[in-house]
């Protein structure tokens, strides 16, 4: 039997039509953009084109979008970016529920003398607008913040703050990773001026993003060398995998809203299916601001890592990739004021466009089993079962 | 007719084998290697198999392999990891030969208030090892030069150097993103703490690289963000790309003496017929220390972009790809010594694997018909010509 993925904010396989775009030029069309000869014109070409429908994703132009290795260089860009080029304004505002490329940003940020103020979360798993606005004057050069927090799917009240920072002279930072593709993103609509984009959420490869950068700011590039991206990053460009993302955001355009609705309906039946089955069930973060892929669940009486392990049909994480090899609860569900036993029984179902009906039914069926077998396991011999103590 | 590609210093093909053997992690094997679950698990074997591999033409050990999205960011993880890293020593030792990324690098070292000192070439293309020597002291944090020049293809004396340097605590830097594949590089006989590896040069793809770092070194990474790479390098992994370099890197130990002795010889061919059919051709950079697949010539009383443009059947540059729209000469070239006028006579014609004798023969003849038509046109109205006045 073929185990059921469920772990897309892990990551996605590439999609099969950004595969097809991508190939010639794994192969024949090899040449660097910065060469001269048609090779490299045609390649120049190919990023160009990429670029707009990156852009036309995000209701950006063009030449506001540079490309990355990912998400984590896009969104230290940005930060430690802005950080550095705002004459009199140093001072960086977040939140407590930032995926480590921001929260690790702030904290180097930190170490170098600027101030950084951490905004609490809600128990529903949201920031509240007025907490983060409260922390804006004409002291802070930067708000940052998660759009769709990568564990738990809640959607930040991005716009709110932005319109509040713009009054203020703050830039916005929104980390877009999780949500591009799976909810809106609109630049404008979200009043951002830096944007943070993932290939490998969005069906394109891993080692490929991008950073929006809102016309007229300027910020120092990360890396030093040649001229590459209008001086914003150096470095040859990763021409096969900057054509997959520019695809994959053509793609993602086209199937947003349809995707958003069946995957949406498909985790509705999933959560539904295991509410049934476990007693006690959860659902973590927001009911309704929310990606429509993602439910984290806190199972009760059991370590969420216990119950992923004696389900090896389900495949699925406790929080996100970059923790799991952690035994610790997530410092994300901490954050909401759930207690530790609690968090512990987290696990992270993340769906994607290729999930099914059947594989749905399967998922639930096959994790409400899991959990069965540990509870009594538990309930026969409780120090040699997954519960936490 | 299908144009003679010789320009493999500006990118090469992905070898068909190294497609091969990195496709099924853009299809099936999609896992991210922080997860848990068997696709994850399979991911990170993948990366550690590569990291071997890498290691293994290099003569390193595994855990000394950091991998990167390219060249520019292996040179900044060191340069400027290695400024950062060292007690009490603020100075950097560097040459004019350097590639963008290590010369921006070293750049903003010195605006940081870090000493560069940055040693001439002599006018055979070499840095004379004595005079880079000369410069090391107690307060040398790190020298760094590139192995091989990227547009003349000299190899620089690394080797000398680093004994005198770990003489007197110097860290050792060298940018191997021209050599590796095409001559020998043995971290231990070069003596180099910290080495640049660039895919796209290695018949690999645009986007990965690696930087290796001496067992016991520790260097801040340049990104902030989670703890992939033990720390040195945050953001997921590029899977497939990583696989890939892992597997040019195999296939180049296996095919480098074959494959410098059949390219040297092309190249030789080359020369020879071009020297024939062009007088005046003169070869700059050493005779004989050099990469055996790069010829940097310079044509007499033609610019080298008018003579690729007269000549589009054969696709080389007339310097490294990172200035290729640029109308100056080479900064590389007037290091040298060479004169303005004949320094924009020259054209680097870069072989590779997939080079032929008919290849060879071919771009000889078309290259010197193209020279002949640009100097009848010249002799019979100089100011149409793409002569330099």
């Amino acid at each position: 039997m073929i185990p059921v993925y469920l772990d897309h904010n892990a990551t996605t396989p590439i999609d099969e039509d950004v595969l097809a775009v991508m190939l010639p030029y794994l192969r024949e069309r090899f040449g660097n953009p910065s060469s001269s000869h048609p090779p490299g014109r045609r390649a120049r070409e190919a990023v160009e084109t990429a670029r707009a429908e990156v852009a036309g994703l995000i209701g950006a132009a063009p030449d506001e979008i540079v490309f990355t290795s990912g998400g984590t260089e896009a969104s230290n860009t940005a930060i430690r970016g802005a950080a550095a080029a705002r004459e009199g304004r140093r001072g960086i505002v977040t939140t407590v529920l930032e995926h480590p490329a921001t929260d690790e940003c702030c904290r180097l940020l930190e170490r170098a003398g600027h101030p950084v103020r951490r905004v609490a979360a809600r128990a529903d798993g949201r920031v509240a607008a007025d907490d983060v606005i409260a922390a804006l004057d004409d002291t802070v050069a930067l708000v940052t913040l998660i759009h769709a927090q990568n564990e738990i799917g809640t959607l930040q009240p991005v716009d709110e703050i932005a319109r509040a920072a713009r009054a203020r002279g703050v830039w916005v930072h929104a980390d877009a990773a999780q949500s591009l593709g799976k909810v809106p993103v609109d630049v404008d609509a979200l009043g951002v001026d830096l944007l943070t984009i993932a290939g490998h959420k969005l069906y394109a490869p891993k080692g490929i993003g991008a950073l929006y950068v809102r016309g007229g700011i300027a910020l120092p590039p990360l890396l030093a060398g040649a001229g590459q991206e209008h001086g914003m990053r150096p470095g040859t460009e990763n021409v096969a995998f900057i054509v997959a993302l520019g695809a994959a955001c053509r793609i993602a355009a086209r199937k947003l809203d349809r995707d958003a609705v069946r995957i949406g309906a498909l985790a509705g039946q999933l959560l539904v299916r295991l509410q049934r089955a476990v007693p006690g069930l959860a659902l973590t973060g927001h009911p309704d601001q929310r990606l429509p892929n993602t439910l984290n669940l806190l199972f009760s009486g059991v370590s969420g890592r216990a119950l992923l392990e004696a389900c090896p049909h389900v495949l699925a994480s406790t929080g996100s990739a970059c923790h799991a090899g952690s035994e610790e609860p997530s410092a994300v569900l901490l954050a909401l004021g759930i207690d530790r036993a609690a968090a512990l029984g987290a696990v992270r179902l993340s769906l994607g466009r290729a999930t099914t009906a059947t594989d749905v039914e399967a998922a639930a069926d096959h994790l409400a089993a899991a959990w069965r077998r540990l509870r009594a396991a538990a309930e026969a011999a409780p120090r040699l079962s997954g519960a936490p103590t």
